[in-house]
Protein backbone atom coordinates (compact mmCIF):
# COMPACT_ATOMS: atom_id res chain seq x y z
CA UNK A 1 0.00 0.00 0.00
CA UNK A 2 3.36 2.04 -0.83
CA UNK A 3 1.60 5.70 -1.72
CA UNK A 4 4.78 7.42 -2.32
CA UNK A 5 7.81 6.06 -2.11
CA UNK A 6 10.25 8.95 -2.70
CA UNK A 7 9.46 10.45 0.88
CA UNK A 8 11.92 9.65 3.75
CA UNK A 9 10.01 10.13 6.80
CA UNK A 10 11.42 10.91 10.65
CA UNK A 11 9.06 9.81 13.67
CA UNK A 12 10.84 11.41 16.91
CA UNK A 13 9.12 10.29 19.67
CA UNK A 14 7.56 6.77 20.32
CA UNK A 15 5.50 6.94 23.36
CA UNK A 16 1.87 5.46 22.84
CA UNK A 17 0.80 7.53 20.45
CA UNK A 18 4.37 8.21 18.54
CA UNK A 19 5.22 4.41 17.80
CA UNK A 20 1.44 4.13 16.56
CA UNK A 21 1.96 6.74 13.71
CA UNK A 22 4.96 5.25 12.92
CA UNK A 23 3.51 2.20 12.99
CA UNK A 24 0.96 3.23 10.71
CA UNK A 25 3.34 5.05 8.33
CA UNK A 26 5.61 1.54 8.02
CA UNK A 27 2.69 -0.28 7.40
CA UNK A 28 1.91 1.70 4.71
CA UNK A 29 5.07 1.43 2.78
CA UNK A 30 6.85 4.67 4.23
CA UNK A 31 10.78 4.74 4.68
CA UNK A 32 10.66 5.45 8.34
CA UNK A 33 13.24 6.19 10.35
CA UNK A 34 12.64 6.45 14.15
CA UNK A 35 13.85 7.98 17.71
CA UNK A 36 13.06 7.90 20.84
CA UNK A 37 14.77 9.40 23.91
CA UNK A 38 14.55 6.27 26.18
CA UNK A 39 15.68 3.28 24.22
CA UNK A 40 14.08 0.05 23.50
CA UNK A 41 10.74 1.82 22.31
CA UNK A 42 11.71 1.63 18.79
CA UNK A 43 12.09 -2.76 18.66
CA UNK A 44 8.50 -3.04 17.90
CA UNK A 45 9.14 -0.59 14.66
CA UNK A 46 12.25 -1.87 13.29
CA UNK A 47 10.80 -5.49 13.42
CA UNK A 48 8.42 -4.37 11.17
CA UNK A 49 10.72 -2.44 8.81
CA UNK A 50 11.57 1.11 10.17
CA UNK A 51 15.02 1.88 10.74
CA UNK A 52 16.74 3.31 14.56
CA UNK A 53 18.57 6.16 15.06
CA UNK A 54 20.71 6.54 17.75
CA UNK A 55 20.28 10.31 18.25
CA UNK A 56 17.45 12.66 17.16
CA UNK A 57 20.08 14.65 14.87
CA UNK A 58 20.96 11.15 13.16
CA UNK A 59 17.12 10.54 12.82
CA UNK A 60 16.46 14.10 11.33
CA UNK A 61 19.28 13.95 8.99
CA UNK A 62 17.76 10.86 7.50
CA UNK A 63 14.38 11.87 6.06
CA UNK A 64 12.95 15.47 4.72
CA UNK A 65 10.10 15.17 6.78
CA UNK A 66 9.96 15.14 10.48
CA UNK A 67 7.46 14.23 12.82
CA UNK A 68 8.03 15.00 16.36
CA UNK A 69 5.06 13.60 18.76
CA UNK A 70 7.03 14.27 22.16
CA UNK A 71 5.39 14.71 25.51
CA UNK A 72 4.85 18.36 25.45
CA UNK A 73 5.79 22.16 24.04
CA UNK A 74 9.32 22.00 26.53
CA UNK A 75 10.09 18.67 25.27
CA UNK A 76 9.81 19.87 21.46
CA UNK A 77 12.03 22.45 22.33
CA UNK A 78 14.80 20.25 24.10
CA UNK A 79 15.03 17.61 21.37
CA UNK A 80 14.58 20.07 18.10
CA UNK A 81 16.30 23.66 19.18
CA UNK A 82 20.01 21.98 19.16
CA UNK A 83 19.09 20.62 15.72
CA UNK A 84 17.85 23.86 14.15
CA UNK A 85 20.70 24.12 11.59
CA UNK A 86 20.05 20.29 10.31
CA UNK A 87 16.30 21.29 10.73
CA UNK A 88 16.84 24.34 8.15
CA UNK A 89 15.04 23.81 4.48
CA UNK A 90 13.26 20.36 5.71
CA UNK A 91 9.70 19.86 6.93
CA UNK A 92 8.50 19.79 10.31
CA UNK A 93 5.10 18.53 11.16
CA UNK A 94 4.63 18.21 15.06
CA UNK A 95 1.46 16.26 16.41
CA UNK A 96 2.41 17.21 20.36
CA UNK A 97 -0.19 18.38 22.46
CA UNK A 98 0.13 21.95 22.69
CA UNK A 99 -1.92 24.89 23.41
CA UNK A 100 -2.91 27.42 20.33
CA UNK A 101 -0.44 30.32 21.82
CA UNK A 102 2.29 27.34 21.78
CA UNK A 103 1.69 26.01 18.51
CA UNK A 104 2.06 29.22 17.11
CA UNK A 105 5.59 30.04 18.84
CA UNK A 106 6.88 27.11 17.61
CA UNK A 107 5.62 28.27 14.07
CA UNK A 108 7.66 31.28 14.63
CA UNK A 109 10.34 29.36 15.68
CA UNK A 110 10.41 27.20 12.42
CA UNK A 111 9.87 30.25 10.38
CA UNK A 112 12.84 31.71 11.98
CA UNK A 113 15.40 28.57 11.28
CA UNK A 114 13.72 28.33 7.71
CA UNK A 115 11.85 25.05 8.33
CA UNK A 116 8.36 24.42 6.90
CA UNK A 117 6.03 24.03 9.59
CA UNK A 118 2.41 21.91 9.93
CA UNK A 119 1.11 21.87 13.70
CA UNK A 120 -1.44 18.49 14.26
CA UNK A 121 -4.09 18.13 16.97
CA UNK A 122 -4.91 14.56 17.32
CA UNK A 123 -8.50 13.46 17.76
CA UNK A 124 -8.00 9.98 18.82
CA UNK A 125 -6.21 7.55 20.84
CA UNK A 126 -3.87 5.43 19.94
CA UNK A 127 -5.24 2.28 19.01
CA UNK A 128 -7.65 4.46 16.73
CA UNK A 129 -4.63 5.49 14.38
CA UNK A 130 -4.85 4.19 10.88
CA UNK A 131 -8.56 3.20 11.91
CA UNK A 132 -11.97 4.60 10.80
CA UNK A 133 -12.89 7.72 13.23
CA UNK A 134 -9.49 8.80 13.97
CA UNK A 135 -9.27 12.41 12.91
CA UNK A 136 -6.22 14.88 13.31
CA UNK A 137 -6.92 18.18 12.41
CA UNK A 138 -4.35 20.77 10.87
CA UNK A 139 -3.25 23.90 10.77
CA UNK A 140 0.07 26.18 9.37
CA UNK A 141 1.80 25.60 6.28
CA UNK A 142 -1.09 24.77 2.82
CA UNK A 143 1.93 23.93 1.18
CA UNK A 144 2.99 21.09 3.51
CA UNK A 145 -0.20 19.75 4.20
CA UNK A 146 -1.19 19.63 0.16
CA UNK A 147 2.55 17.78 -0.24
CA UNK A 148 2.00 15.47 2.42
CA UNK A 149 -1.99 14.95 2.89
CA UNK A 150 -1.47 10.92 1.14
CA UNK A 151 1.10 10.25 4.27
CA UNK A 152 -0.83 12.26 6.76
CA UNK A 153 -4.42 10.14 5.53
CA UNK A 154 -2.68 7.20 6.81
CA UNK A 155 -3.78 8.57 10.04
CA UNK A 156 -7.10 9.27 9.87
CA UNK A 157 -8.89 12.29 8.55
CA UNK A 158 -7.14 15.05 7.85
CA UNK A 159 -8.75 18.51 7.93
CA UNK A 160 -6.90 21.48 7.20
CA UNK A 161 -7.82 25.03 8.77
CA UNK A 162 -5.91 27.80 7.91
CA UNK A 163 -1.97 29.38 8.25
CA UNK A 164 -2.33 30.29 11.70
CA UNK A 165 -0.53 27.09 13.11
CA UNK A 166 -2.43 27.61 16.67
CA UNK A 167 -5.90 27.11 14.90
CA UNK A 168 -5.87 23.26 14.85
CA UNK A 169 -4.81 23.42 18.71
CA UNK A 170 -7.29 26.01 19.43
CA UNK A 171 -10.61 23.46 17.22
CA UNK A 172 -8.99 20.13 19.21
CA UNK A 173 -9.35 22.23 22.61
CA UNK A 174 -12.72 23.29 21.68
CA UNK A 175 -13.85 19.92 20.70
CA UNK A 176 -12.47 18.42 23.49
CA UNK A 177 -14.61 20.89 25.56
CA UNK A 178 -17.63 19.98 24.40
CA UNK A 179 -16.53 16.37 24.79
CA UNK A 180 -15.95 16.82 28.31
CA UNK A 181 -19.01 18.70 28.96
CA UNK A 182 -21.10 16.15 27.52
CA UNK A 183 -19.59 13.44 29.32
CA UNK A 184 -20.65 15.26 32.67
CA UNK A 185 -24.31 15.80 31.41
CA UNK A 186 -23.98 12.49 30.36
CA UNK A 187 -23.34 11.69 34.22
CA UNK A 188 -25.65 13.93 35.67
CA UNK A 189 -28.67 11.86 33.47
CA UNK A 190 -26.70 8.33 34.57
CA UNK A 191 -26.60 10.13 38.23
CA UNK A 192 -30.49 10.85 38.56
CA UNK A 193 -32.46 7.81 37.23
CA UNK A 194 -29.97 5.71 39.50
CA UNK A 195 -31.95 5.63 42.66
CA UNK A 196 -35.41 4.59 40.80
CA UNK A 197 -32.72 1.38 39.80
CA UNK A 198 -32.08 2.20 36.48
CA UNK A 199 -28.65 1.24 35.51
CA UNK A 200 -26.13 3.53 33.49
CA UNK A 201 -25.85 0.84 30.54
CA UNK A 202 -30.03 1.15 30.05
CA UNK A 203 -29.89 5.14 30.40
CA UNK A 204 -27.02 5.01 27.73
CA UNK A 205 -29.10 2.88 25.05
CA UNK A 206 -31.56 6.42 25.67
CA UNK A 207 -28.86 9.16 26.05
CA UNK A 208 -26.44 8.27 22.98
CA UNK A 209 -29.54 8.69 20.80
CA UNK A 210 -31.29 11.26 22.28
CA UNK A 211 -28.60 13.56 22.12
CA UNK A 212 -27.09 12.60 18.52
CA UNK A 213 -30.39 13.54 17.77
CA UNK A 214 -30.39 16.90 19.57
CA UNK A 215 -26.64 17.56 18.07
CA UNK A 216 -28.97 18.61 15.27
CA UNK A 217 -29.97 21.84 17.01
CA UNK A 218 -26.19 23.21 16.87
CA UNK A 219 -26.77 24.85 13.23
CA UNK A 220 -29.80 26.34 14.22
CA UNK A 221 -27.95 27.85 17.10
CA UNK A 222 -25.36 28.77 14.97
CA UNK A 223 -27.24 30.50 11.95
CA UNK A 224 -28.78 32.68 15.20
CA UNK A 225 -25.02 33.17 17.07
CA UNK A 226 -23.52 34.15 13.68
CA UNK A 227 -26.60 36.12 12.37
CA UNK A 228 -25.83 37.97 15.49
CA UNK A 229 -29.61 38.64 16.24
CA UNK A 230 -30.84 36.40 19.01
CA UNK A 231 -34.72 37.73 18.95
CA UNK A 232 -35.24 36.19 15.48
CA UNK A 233 -38.70 34.12 15.38
CA UNK A 234 -38.68 30.19 16.07
CA UNK A 235 -36.46 29.98 18.84
CA UNK A 236 -37.09 28.58 22.47
CA UNK A 237 -36.91 31.69 24.76
CA UNK A 238 -34.37 31.75 27.75
CA UNK A 239 -37.76 32.30 30.18
CA UNK A 240 -38.88 29.10 28.67
CA UNK A 241 -35.52 27.39 29.27
CA UNK A 242 -36.08 27.12 32.93
CA UNK A 243 -34.38 24.58 34.46
CA UNK A 244 -36.03 25.01 38.20
CA UNK A 245 -37.70 21.69 37.81
CA UNK A 246 -34.61 19.83 36.73
CA UNK A 247 -32.74 21.06 39.45
CA UNK A 248 -35.77 20.20 42.00
CA UNK A 249 -36.28 16.65 40.57
CA UNK A 250 -32.59 16.22 41.09
CA UNK A 251 -32.45 17.25 44.81
CA UNK A 252 -35.33 14.94 45.48
CA UNK A 253 -33.12 12.21 43.95
CA UNK A 254 -30.04 13.03 46.43
CA UNK A 255 -27.59 13.76 43.89
CA UNK A 256 -25.72 17.59 43.55
CA UNK A 257 -26.93 19.79 41.36
CA UNK A 258 -23.49 21.41 40.02
CA UNK A 259 -23.54 20.62 36.52
CA UNK A 260 -27.34 21.86 35.77
CA UNK A 261 -26.84 24.92 38.33
CA UNK A 262 -23.73 25.65 35.74
CA UNK A 263 -26.59 25.87 32.77
CA UNK A 264 -28.62 27.81 34.67
CA UNK A 265 -26.18 30.46 35.57
CA UNK A 266 -25.65 30.67 31.95
CA UNK A 267 -29.38 31.45 31.24
CA UNK A 268 -30.27 33.12 34.30
CA UNK A 269 -27.17 35.85 33.70
CA UNK A 270 -28.82 36.83 30.35
CA UNK A 271 -32.46 37.12 31.97
CA UNK A 272 -31.17 39.12 34.42
CA UNK A 273 -29.82 41.21 31.68
CA UNK A 274 -32.90 41.51 30.25
CA UNK A 275 -32.85 39.45 27.42
CA UNK A 276 -35.43 36.79 28.87
CA UNK A 277 -37.64 36.72 25.73
CA UNK A 278 -34.19 36.15 23.16
CA UNK A 279 -33.66 32.78 22.55
CA UNK A 280 -31.54 30.26 23.99
CA UNK A 281 -28.66 30.55 21.59
CA UNK A 282 -27.97 33.63 23.44
CA UNK A 283 -25.94 31.79 26.46
CA UNK A 284 -22.92 31.62 24.23
CA UNK A 285 -22.96 35.65 25.54
CA UNK A 286 -22.50 34.42 29.47
CA UNK A 287 -19.58 32.75 28.20
CA UNK A 288 -17.92 35.26 25.90
CA UNK A 289 -18.54 38.11 28.47
CA UNK A 290 -18.33 36.16 31.73
CA UNK A 291 -20.45 38.57 34.52
CA UNK B 1 -55.19 5.32 8.33
CA UNK B 2 -57.62 4.28 11.03
CA UNK B 3 -55.93 2.13 13.56
CA UNK B 4 -58.93 1.60 15.71
CA UNK B 5 -62.35 3.00 14.96
CA UNK B 6 -63.61 2.02 18.78
CA UNK B 7 -61.48 4.14 20.69
CA UNK B 8 -63.10 7.22 21.83
CA UNK B 9 -60.59 10.15 22.99
CA UNK B 10 -60.60 13.32 24.82
CA UNK B 11 -57.85 15.87 25.03
CA UNK B 12 -57.96 18.04 27.68
CA UNK B 13 -55.90 21.14 26.63
CA UNK B 14 -55.41 22.70 23.22
CA UNK B 15 -51.66 24.93 23.82
CA UNK B 16 -49.45 24.21 21.13
CA UNK B 17 -48.67 20.47 22.53
CA UNK B 18 -51.74 19.35 23.12
CA UNK B 19 -53.74 20.97 19.73
CA UNK B 20 -50.65 19.21 18.18
CA UNK B 21 -51.45 15.83 20.14
CA UNK B 22 -54.83 16.05 19.59
CA UNK B 23 -54.51 16.74 15.19
CA UNK B 24 -52.72 13.77 15.28
CA UNK B 25 -55.25 11.68 16.60
CA UNK B 26 -57.77 13.57 14.07
CA UNK B 27 -55.87 13.03 11.52
CA UNK B 28 -55.42 9.05 12.34
CA UNK B 29 -59.10 8.87 11.94
CA UNK B 30 -59.63 8.51 15.84
CA UNK B 31 -63.17 10.15 17.31
CA UNK B 32 -61.92 12.86 19.01
CA UNK B 33 -63.31 15.12 21.26
CA UNK B 34 -61.38 18.25 22.36
CA UNK B 35 -61.59 20.89 25.29
CA UNK B 36 -59.75 23.76 26.11
CA UNK B 37 -60.39 26.27 29.43
CA UNK B 38 -60.46 28.99 26.82
CA UNK B 39 -62.19 29.25 24.05
CA UNK B 40 -61.27 29.40 19.96
CA UNK B 41 -58.27 27.04 20.36
CA UNK B 42 -60.61 24.23 19.20
CA UNK B 43 -61.47 26.26 15.73
CA UNK B 44 -58.87 24.54 13.42
CA UNK B 45 -59.03 20.93 14.83
CA UNK B 46 -63.02 20.76 14.56
CA UNK B 47 -62.40 21.80 10.98
CA UNK B 48 -60.37 18.77 10.63
CA UNK B 49 -62.72 16.54 12.11
CA UNK B 50 -62.63 16.96 15.77
CA UNK B 51 -65.65 17.35 17.98
CA UNK B 52 -65.93 20.95 20.61
CA UNK B 53 -66.86 20.29 23.63
CA UNK B 54 -68.56 23.00 26.22
CA UNK B 55 -67.19 21.95 29.18
CA UNK B 56 -64.34 19.45 30.14
CA UNK B 57 -66.81 17.16 32.22
CA UNK B 58 -68.67 17.29 28.64
CA UNK B 59 -65.18 15.93 26.73
CA UNK B 60 -64.53 13.45 29.86
CA UNK B 61 -68.21 12.01 29.56
CA UNK B 62 -67.89 11.72 26.04
CA UNK B 63 -64.86 8.95 25.37
CA UNK B 64 -62.86 6.07 27.38
CA UNK B 65 -59.64 7.29 26.90
CA UNK B 66 -58.87 11.46 28.55
CA UNK B 67 -55.93 12.61 27.63
CA UNK B 68 -54.42 15.45 29.79
CA UNK B 69 -52.26 18.16 28.17
CA UNK B 70 -52.41 21.20 30.39
CA UNK B 71 -50.02 23.90 31.72
CA UNK B 72 -49.06 22.25 35.18
CA UNK B 73 -49.65 19.63 37.90
CA UNK B 74 -51.70 22.05 39.25
CA UNK B 75 -53.80 23.07 36.33
CA UNK B 76 -54.26 18.86 36.17
CA UNK B 77 -56.06 18.88 39.35
CA UNK B 78 -58.05 22.18 38.61
CA UNK B 79 -59.75 20.83 35.61
CA UNK B 80 -59.68 17.09 36.84
CA UNK B 81 -60.41 17.10 40.41
CA UNK B 82 -63.82 18.11 40.39
CA UNK B 83 -64.22 15.17 37.94
CA UNK B 84 -63.29 12.24 39.89
CA UNK B 85 -66.52 10.69 39.50
CA UNK B 86 -66.85 10.92 35.66
CA UNK B 87 -63.51 9.75 35.11
CA UNK B 88 -63.71 6.42 37.61
CA UNK B 89 -63.54 3.66 35.14
CA UNK B 90 -62.16 5.40 32.11
CA UNK B 91 -58.65 5.88 31.15
CA UNK B 92 -56.27 8.91 31.93
CA UNK B 93 -53.14 9.48 29.81
CA UNK B 94 -51.56 12.88 31.70
CA UNK B 95 -48.78 13.67 29.50
CA UNK B 96 -48.73 17.60 30.72
CA UNK B 97 -44.84 18.19 31.74
CA UNK B 98 -44.56 17.18 35.91
CA UNK B 99 -41.99 16.22 38.38
CA UNK B 100 -41.73 12.49 38.81
CA UNK B 101 -43.60 13.57 42.24
CA UNK B 102 -46.21 14.97 40.62
CA UNK B 103 -46.66 11.84 38.52
CA UNK B 104 -46.95 9.90 41.47
CA UNK B 105 -49.11 11.77 43.29
CA UNK B 106 -51.52 11.92 40.29
CA UNK B 107 -50.77 8.04 39.85
CA UNK B 108 -52.15 7.72 43.54
CA UNK B 109 -54.81 10.11 43.02
CA UNK B 110 -55.96 8.15 39.90
CA UNK B 111 -55.92 4.64 41.43
CA UNK B 112 -58.41 5.99 44.37
CA UNK B 113 -60.87 7.37 41.81
CA UNK B 114 -60.67 4.07 40.59
CA UNK B 115 -58.84 5.68 37.39
CA UNK B 116 -56.42 3.62 35.26
CA UNK B 117 -53.69 5.88 34.93
CA UNK B 118 -50.26 6.38 32.67
CA UNK B 119 -48.33 9.30 32.38
CA UNK B 120 -46.30 10.27 29.47
CA UNK B 121 -42.99 12.40 29.17
CA UNK B 122 -42.71 14.23 25.58
CA UNK B 123 -39.26 14.47 23.98
CA UNK B 124 -40.14 16.90 21.26
CA UNK B 125 -41.20 20.38 20.28
CA UNK B 126 -44.99 20.26 19.29
CA UNK B 127 -44.28 20.55 14.98
CA UNK B 128 -42.61 17.14 15.36
CA UNK B 129 -45.23 15.54 16.64
CA UNK B 130 -46.40 12.49 14.42
CA UNK B 131 -43.14 13.06 12.60
CA UNK B 132 -39.70 11.32 12.88
CA UNK B 133 -37.97 11.93 15.69
CA UNK B 134 -40.71 12.58 18.58
CA UNK B 135 -39.78 10.52 21.11
CA UNK B 136 -42.86 9.76 24.07
CA UNK B 137 -41.54 8.24 27.27
CA UNK B 138 -44.16 6.52 29.67
CA UNK B 139 -44.38 4.92 32.85
CA UNK B 140 -47.23 3.82 34.77
CA UNK B 141 -50.29 1.11 34.27
CA UNK B 142 -48.83 -1.56 31.93
CA UNK B 143 -51.91 -2.56 30.86
CA UNK B 144 -52.88 1.21 29.47
CA UNK B 145 -50.02 1.70 27.24
CA UNK B 146 -50.52 -1.68 25.52
CA UNK B 147 -53.97 -1.51 24.81
CA UNK B 148 -53.08 2.26 23.49
CA UNK B 149 -50.14 1.58 22.32
CA UNK B 150 -51.04 2.05 18.64
CA UNK B 151 -52.75 5.46 19.31
CA UNK B 152 -49.75 6.40 21.15
CA UNK B 153 -47.39 5.64 18.23
CA UNK B 154 -50.11 8.10 15.98
CA UNK B 155 -47.68 10.96 18.12
CA UNK B 156 -43.69 9.34 17.97
CA UNK B 157 -41.80 6.27 19.47
CA UNK B 158 -43.42 5.40 22.31
CA UNK B 159 -41.24 3.52 25.26
CA UNK B 160 -42.42 2.48 28.33
CA UNK B 161 -40.53 2.24 31.55
CA UNK B 162 -42.27 0.70 34.08
CA UNK B 163 -45.22 0.76 36.62
CA UNK B 164 -43.48 3.61 38.62
CA UNK B 165 -45.83 6.17 37.23
CA UNK B 166 -42.67 8.64 38.26
CA UNK B 167 -40.56 6.98 35.88
CA UNK B 168 -40.77 8.19 32.36
CA UNK B 169 -40.94 12.29 34.28
CA UNK B 170 -37.55 11.27 35.66
CA UNK B 171 -35.90 9.64 32.27
CA UNK B 172 -37.84 13.01 30.32
CA UNK B 173 -35.59 14.94 33.00
CA UNK B 174 -32.58 13.22 33.37
CA UNK B 175 -32.24 12.86 29.26
CA UNK B 176 -33.53 16.97 29.55
CA UNK B 177 -30.23 17.54 31.57
CA UNK B 178 -28.16 15.83 29.24
CA UNK B 179 -29.00 18.21 26.23
CA UNK B 180 -28.56 21.24 28.07
CA UNK B 181 -25.30 20.58 29.56
CA UNK B 182 -24.36 19.28 25.97
CA UNK B 183 -25.70 22.13 24.84
CA UNK B 184 -23.18 24.45 27.06
CA UNK B 185 -20.79 22.47 25.79
CA UNK B 186 -21.10 23.24 22.62
CA UNK B 187 -21.65 27.20 23.32
CA UNK B 188 -18.15 27.15 25.45
CA UNK B 189 -16.76 25.12 22.28
CA UNK B 190 -18.19 27.73 19.87
CA UNK B 191 -17.19 30.90 22.07
CA UNK B 192 -13.47 29.41 22.33
CA UNK B 193 -12.97 29.86 18.38
CA UNK B 194 -15.08 32.98 17.83
CA UNK B 195 -11.86 35.01 18.41
CA UNK B 196 -10.00 33.47 16.01
CA UNK B 197 -12.48 34.04 13.35
CA UNK B 198 -14.22 30.50 13.04
CA UNK B 199 -17.86 31.13 12.74
CA UNK B 200 -20.43 29.16 14.84
CA UNK B 201 -21.49 27.68 11.95
CA UNK B 202 -18.00 26.12 11.16
CA UNK B 203 -17.52 24.88 14.55
CA UNK B 204 -21.49 23.49 14.22
CA UNK B 205 -19.87 21.30 11.05
CA UNK B 206 -17.20 19.89 13.30
CA UNK B 207 -19.18 19.61 16.71
CA UNK B 208 -21.98 17.48 15.66
CA UNK B 209 -20.52 14.58 13.99
CA UNK B 210 -17.29 14.74 17.01
CA UNK B 211 -19.91 14.92 19.91
CA UNK B 212 -21.83 12.32 18.05
CA UNK B 213 -19.11 10.07 17.72
CA UNK B 214 -18.20 10.57 21.63
CA UNK B 215 -21.40 9.52 22.51
CA UNK B 216 -20.23 5.92 21.70
CA UNK B 217 -18.72 6.40 24.74
CA UNK B 218 -21.26 6.35 27.01
CA UNK B 219 -21.62 2.27 26.95
CA UNK B 220 -18.51 2.00 27.94
CA UNK B 221 -18.74 4.23 30.95
CA UNK B 222 -22.03 2.89 31.72
CA UNK B 223 -20.19 -0.76 31.99
CA UNK B 224 -17.74 0.51 34.76
CA UNK B 225 -20.48 2.53 36.58
CA UNK B 226 -22.57 -0.54 36.52
CA UNK B 227 -19.85 -3.18 37.05
CA UNK B 228 -18.86 -0.64 40.54
CA UNK B 229 -15.08 -1.09 39.63
CA UNK B 230 -13.48 2.18 38.67
CA UNK B 231 -10.02 0.63 38.38
CA UNK B 232 -10.73 -1.81 35.50
CA UNK B 233 -8.02 -1.69 32.79
CA UNK B 234 -8.28 0.38 29.41
CA UNK B 235 -10.11 3.46 30.77
CA UNK B 236 -8.53 7.16 30.61
CA UNK B 237 -7.29 7.88 34.40
CA UNK B 238 -8.74 10.97 35.91
CA UNK B 239 -5.14 12.06 36.70
CA UNK B 240 -5.00 11.83 33.09
CA UNK B 241 -8.13 13.51 32.12
CA UNK B 242 -6.44 17.27 33.08
CA UNK B 243 -8.26 20.09 32.21
CA UNK B 244 -5.49 22.91 33.12
CA UNK B 245 -4.91 23.46 29.12
CA UNK B 246 -8.20 23.24 28.15
CA UNK B 247 -8.74 26.45 30.97
CA UNK B 248 -5.60 28.21 30.47
CA UNK B 249 -6.16 28.22 26.17
CA UNK B 250 -10.47 29.31 27.02
CA UNK B 251 -8.78 32.17 29.53
CA UNK B 252 -6.32 33.03 26.56
CA UNK B 253 -9.10 33.37 24.26
CA UNK B 254 -10.91 36.09 26.56
CA UNK B 255 -13.57 33.80 27.64
CA UNK B 256 -15.02 32.43 30.22
CA UNK B 257 -14.14 28.94 31.91
CA UNK B 258 -17.21 28.55 34.69
CA UNK B 259 -18.39 25.49 31.65
CA UNK B 260 -15.44 23.68 31.77
CA UNK B 261 -14.59 24.02 35.52
CA UNK B 262 -17.55 22.64 36.37
CA UNK B 263 -15.85 19.24 34.89
CA UNK B 264 -12.56 19.86 36.22
CA UNK B 265 -14.18 20.22 39.64
CA UNK B 266 -15.85 17.04 39.78
CA UNK B 267 -12.50 15.57 38.45
CA UNK B 268 -10.71 16.92 41.20
CA UNK B 269 -13.04 16.42 44.07
CA UNK B 270 -12.26 12.12 42.99
CA UNK B 271 -8.75 12.81 42.96
CA UNK B 272 -8.32 14.46 45.82
CA UNK B 273 -10.54 11.38 47.54
CA UNK B 274 -7.51 9.42 46.90
CA UNK B 275 -8.85 7.72 43.35
CA UNK B 276 -6.47 9.92 40.62
CA UNK B 277 -5.23 6.72 38.65
CA UNK B 278 -9.08 5.11 38.29
CA UNK B 279 -11.04 5.76 35.33
CA UNK B 280 -12.99 8.75 34.08
CA UNK B 281 -16.86 7.56 34.87
CA UNK B 282 -15.68 8.00 38.39
CA UNK B 283 -16.61 11.24 37.82
CA UNK B 284 -20.25 10.08 38.86
CA UNK B 285 -19.57 9.97 42.08
CA UNK B 286 -18.92 13.25 42.24
CA UNK B 287 -22.14 14.15 41.16
CA UNK B 288 -24.11 11.51 42.92
CA UNK B 289 -22.38 12.87 46.76
CA UNK B 290 -21.67 15.61 46.13
CA UNK B 291 -19.12 17.48 48.47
Amino acid sequence: MTTDNNVQVSVLGLGAMGGALAGALVRAGYTTTVWNRTPGKADDLVAQGAKAAATAGDAVRSGGLVIVCLLDHTSVHEVLDPLSTELAGRTLINVTTTSPAQSRELAAWAAQAGVAYLDGGIMAVPNMIGRPGASILYSGSADVFDRYKPLLDQWGTSTYFGEDAGLASLYDLALLAGMYVMFAGFMHGAAMVSPAGVTAGEFATMAAPWLTAMTGAFEGFAAVIDGGDYTVEGQQSLEFSNLDGLLTASSAQGIGTEVVSMVQRLIQRQIDAGHGKEGFARIIESIKQPG
